[in-house]
């Protein structure tokens, strides 16, 4: 027992020295510190400095206070439940929350992040129901002459079971990959937690890399020490719409799919939100239900690739067949919102049926995770 | 193609507003630069700061070089290929390194990462091989009371294949959880590459969570906004082990596995190491394959639960079932040294035959990396 405590006692100090170099010391602030009431507070430690604001996403940057023993300090009341992402400015320089080890990455900017859930009840939330499996798999894309990652969520009982299930592709943005729709997008949370509560049917969810040039999320490829970007080559030129193939194949071969249309959806945001529309539009026998989330719409891309040609006569084609849904959501402060109601006026006009979702905020994630759980609610039923 | 130029712009723009307010700025420095010779630059722009340290790991400490510009800068020339976690400190006030997107996090500390891989050959890069499969799922622990999460690394082709496959369970220290060895330990980077090159079998690996008190790491949890931590309930207490049972059947049921001992490795660092002694040795039938990394050995852990009693009655009893190998590696610096030196011992004195391994550097993942590209490679031939 003696020198069981005096390993405990080795093995702690260790982790102490171990740590400081590190970087790490013990709290000497705790945040951010999440009341009860979903008030939060965020603390920095921050030596002689002059300023210190705090940024959370494109939502808020204030000014800290300063509230003694060189801690600066400020509380937010309003927020409401949701995954949040944010970091400290002492100075002009961005800090991370030493006290948080949670962070994520949007593009190249890494944060901080916490999920606030005062009631215990948001969909974004790590709840005690079953819960799916994440897959990274690569698979074979013979169009683009190259094996890709690629993510897929299973539903709860996948692995037990002998059934087939329906089929979510689900497609990041500009600046995205293959990881994002599971981070900062929550899918796996989402999915969990609606399946359980039985407001969404158990479904398979495959989220591709829709960057041509890169095989996998840059850490995870062998092309180097690459950093994210906004930059791709073949960005929005058709190769993605015309390689996707290659991953439903992939998929109904690989996985116990229900493989036709009216077990079949696609979505993405902004730039996954483009391809989701040109896909299904030169697919018109593959997706019974569409989602568009603020998607990059631009109705005047013909002659960069067949694949964009002639929209408005494939969309007609599409709506004869009648999809399931046809679900466009955008914010009323996103910078596409006019491109997206021009979009609208092109559908109505040729009276086809959709539904059509105006959030507030502009082009982000908060808008995304909420369009993810309106719109998988409505598949598959 | 007018309107798509102008979306282009319209993206370019969003992307660099939203990421200027996020603290992403067009790269004003490229850090780190990685020259063909392997030779690092880390790069920091800091306003008016009067000391900048760059810290790697647990190996340097060193002040950078103000090269005008506010820009702070050092190159490193002797670094070895491995993986490496660094960051900054600015006025004592610890900093992150803005142009590299890529970050891992040490029990509670983030840093920055990026792996050196000069000739192209460390089994710790991505190369273009063929990539085994990485599965988050979620297991039932009837001895715990609970579904716990595990990480699952299938080999290349098994989803393909009507094999069955030998089994390697590999286990975290304290501080760590079931995410660690993927991350800083490149376990599905070194498998995929050992593997593809033939010097290792294909094989599964299994890496659950050792910390009894947690269901996944923190983040993946349903226990709330909870920090990493070194200090776990039922640390070391024998709970652990006698769960072990659980992740063994739901092992076998779930995947194709050759379910004898000849075909099973076991394996850990520090705690995982003590882990895997005691597993192995109390249940001889089970484990052809035992690897202690830096083991945090303790053999005075009589009276705290029978599984740790009787130690040296139980090696002589599973070492007379001949082992294919007991692996022990620890580094002439490691705090632990001494403990394993006793350890030895007692193997010795009872001429029961492992393989030692002593290499350089003390309680740290360039060993741990080290030893499971070693380990590997003897497994299952």
């Amino acid at each position: 027992m003696k020198r069981h405590f005096l390993l405990a006692i080795a093995l702690v100090v260790m982790g102490l020295s171990m740590n400081a170099q590190r970087g790490y010391m013990p709290p000497a602030v705790n945040s951010p510190d999440i009341a009860r009431d979903g008030a939060v507070t965020f603390k920095v430690k921050a030596t002689d400095a002059d300023t210190v604001r705090l940024i959370i996403d494109s939502r808020l940057d204030t000014l800290m206070k300063h509230t003694g023993n060189e801690t600066w300090s400020i509380t937010l009341r309003d927020l409401e439940p949701d995954l949040y992402m944010y970091y400290f400015i002492v100075d002009g320089m961005k800090v991370l929350d030493n006290e948080n080890a949670q962070v994520l990455r949007d593009v190249k900017s890494v944060m901080n992040t916490f999920v606030l859930d005062p009631q215990g009840d948001s969909p974004m939330a790590v709840h005690d129901v079953p819960h799916g499996e994440v897959r990274a798999v690569w698979y074979d894309s013979p169009t683009l002459g190259t094996t890709r990652r690629m993510m897929i969520y299973l539903p709860p009982g996948y692995e037990q079971s002998r059934q087939r299930y329906p089929v979510f592709y689900l497609l990041h943005g500009s600046g995205g990959d293959e990881t994002v729709w599971l981070e900062q997008g929550r899918a796996a949370q989402v999915l969990d937690n609606l399946i359980a509560e039985g407001k969404a049917e158990p479904m398979i969810v495959v989220m591709p890399n829709g960057n041509v040039d890169e095989k996998a999320a840059s850490s995870m490829s062998d092309q180097g020490n690459v950093q994210p970007t906004f930059a791709h080559k073949n960005w929005m030129d058709g190769t993605f719409e015309q390689s996707f193939n290659d991953i439903m194949n992939w998929v109904d071969q690989n996985y116990r799919t229900r493989a036709a249309k009216r077990y079949r959806a696609i979505a993405g945001l902004s730039m996954g939100g483009y391809h989701s529309l040109y896909i299904s539009a030169n697919q018109p026998d593959d997706f019974a239900y569409v989602g568009l989330f603020s998607p990059a719409i631009s109705r005047m891309d013909q002659g960069k690739c067949k694949i964009y040609d002639d929209l408005e006569a494939k969309l007609i084609a599409q709506f004869k067949q009648r999809p399931k849904l046809y679900w466009l959501g955008i914010g009323e402060k996103d910078f596409l919102y006019k491109d997206n109601a021009e979009f609208r006026k092109l559908l109505d006009k040729n009276r086809l049926r959709y539904t059509y979702h105006e959030s507030g905020a502009g082009h982000e994630w908060a808008n995304w995770r909420d369009y993810l759980v309106i719109f998988t609610q409505q598949l598959f039923k």
